[in-house]
């Protein structure tokens, strides 16, 4: 009867929007998928051809509840050489998706009314399934930085008990914010005072454009569920993506997991592990991405360097998908621009929906990893056409 | 904190018992699954290069929620075709496995103390999520014509009220057991007078292998989730199921399948969709499978008949992969006879488990579908020297 809390979920608003986006000669900001055109279609085909003609039965069988056991030792090994730290095969959890670790996650560890603290604003999904386990929120304002940590400190100071708090730490969906290491490091101290898990969530990390990684908070404590995905860097389409769990909560995960849809698809594990378990196949490819995707990410700052200095406030992120902006004082709301752009053919999403309580309505997300450079700059010109129409 | 609940879960039990099964030497009759010399790996492996090599990208891609449209159509045609009434794409669910749709199921309808009527006994995976949600069993004894609907009945007059009745009609597992017609017509009218949903998981009802079909419950009543999947005709481990939802219940299902996993693994979906949506390819290879475990079917029966007659009863399935036994009064118990056994190289299971609530101990499963004609005569001899050892 879970059902029955999903009657506010913003999700839906977001698809509707999308709908709209997809009529031809709209640009769309709109998305958050990868591009296609960046798949490593020949990669896959490869490897499925490899495994359809070496023993391909194991590949279409049952498999075990936590995952195959080279895949899990791949994810250890890679963490391990990307982060430091010592992650371990034993804690790797495969998982249709980030968005079924974070089902698991609700299953094992909130009860009606826990309270989760999430960044405002902050990635629907996970928002939607801490919703769905009735979850409470605890709020935390975010900057161009990420989670106001400060603001953090005081509420629990002042008696908040979280039982988790959720973080997209890299390149954040929607703010495009990455965490400094200050702010994770206090971040993890206060976990360990007040006794809460930290549930990292990482799909965006290995798309950096610029600048230096910021370690991972999985290496800073211990009181980490960290979530990682193939979905960016390899595609979303095989729904294969997996976690790193604390040992002691390892099996109540592996009961839930079996529940749930028993193991992760066979065929789905075996085409990832087949390509990429060649380093440099993987390595190549997040090359190739970040290389596509920077110029990208160049191309819109540059367009809304152009069209929107004075008017509009953004961040630079140095990776991920996502650009997230702020209408200034006397501008229109992000709505008002969404009608207006949308009779210009260029489409973003609104920021209200992101957040779990009200939401900023100057706020907008734009994605631009599925537009070229120069119809990004064409994008954001028809975006300033709209914004002096409504302005 | 869902998982507190799983302390006395089954499962564990019965993977305790397959571990020792997979020593060398050991013929088992313990397993679950499906023979995998008998995979499709040769339509399968065509599948995957036809998707490779046109359009790539969209197989690739994140998908909608309810599944990949033409998959849906497919399956609604098909559940039309072979049992009549009118399935419609619109109610159809494309799920991870039937244990995903088990899980919405029971996120969607259950709330923590409600009930829900199972067979005894009853399959253990729908056994252990109905648990996790905190469900309490209302158990209904199983003949060998499966539920015995007159105790069903004499309950529900009694003032149980269930909010779901779980079956698996056809082949049932453990049991074996197929619900006849008159079953069937009872259980939609007690479905209908006191207000409960039947949850109709049929895995194994186009594994025929003597005997006429019977009719599809949800062909006799509207009040029915029926599950099937693509694991036992084709291949377990892509996890690619369905299940057919009344429309009234069909939009908080989608809503809980996007919180649970955004959607089932586009590629796995497009890889079954290739392979079946020739209708010629699916049925030559049901009809051969059919070939090959009826084989084995009559085999495993025959070996019974010259063995155990007169020490054990057993049912004669007409179909899917289970054969239930029970020992006569004074016979040993099945874990005396089960430890025998080890040590004359057979393994088979058990069947208290599979009771939600007390188990008979008298009671064992024989699976026969991964076992050759030859081997399966072979491994009851040696079961009987087994027996004759502890009778």
């Amino acid at each position: 009867m879970l059902a029955g809390r999903l009657d506010r979920v913003r999700s839906n608003a977001i698809r509707d929007i999308l709908k709209v986006t997809e009529q031809p000669g709209v640009i769309s900001l709109a998305g958050g998928l990868p591009a296609p055109e960046a798949f490593p279609v020949a990669e896959l085909e490869a490897a499925a051809l490899r495994l359809f003609r070496t023993d391909p039965g194991p590949a279409l069988q049952y498999s075990p509840t936590d995952g195959l056991a080279p895949l899990r030792e791949w994810v250890a090994a890679r963490l391990t050489a990307t982060h430091g730290g010592s992650f371990r095969p034993e804690h790797v959890l495969i998982t249709h998706g980030s968005q079924q670790a974070l089902d698991l996650v609700a299953k094992v560890l909130l009860d009606p009314g826990d309270i989760v603290a999430v960044d405002d604003p902050s990635y629907l999904g996970a928002i939607q399934v801490f919703d769905l386990f009735e979850a409470r929120f605890l709020t935390v304002p975010a900057d161009r930085e990420g989670t106001d940590v400060d603001v953090l400190a005081a509420r629990l100071a002042a008696g908040a008990r979280p039982k988790l708090l959720y973080t997209v730490a890299n390149f954040q969906n929607p703010t495009g914010a990455t965490l400094p290491l200050d702010r994770r490091r206090r971040l993890a101290g206060l976990a360990e005072e007040y006794g809460f898990l930290i549930v990292e969530d990482d799909p965006y990390g290995e798309l950096r454009y610029r600048g230096t990684p910021v370690p991972a908070i999985a290496t800073l404590s211990e009181r980490v569920i960290r979530l990682g995905t193939f979905s960016k860097i390899l595609v979303p389409g095989l729904r294969v993506a997996y976690m790193t769990i604390p040992a002691a909560l390892y099996p109540a995960f592996i009961k839930v997991k079996q529940a749930a849809d028993l193991h992760t698809s066979t065929f789905a594990q075996r085409l990832v592990l087949e390509t990429v378990s060649e380093a440099a196949t993987l390595d190549a490819h997040i090359a190739r991405l970040c290389e596509v995707y920077g110029e990208r990410n160049a191309a819109v700052l540059a367009a809304l360097d152009d069209h929107f200095a004075g008017l509009v406030d953004w961040n630079r992120p140095e990776g991920g998908m996502f650009v997230w902006a702020r209408m200034r004082e006397g501008g229109p709301s992000a709505h008002t621009l969404w009608k207006a752009a949308i009779a210009h053919q260029v489409a973003f999403v609104p920021g209200a929906p992101f957040y779990a309580m009200d939401g900023d309505a100057a706020t907008f997300r734009l994605s631009f990893v599925t537009v070229a450079p120069d119809r990004l700059a064409e994008a954001v010109g028809r975006l300033r056409a709209a914004y002096d129409e409504v302005a």
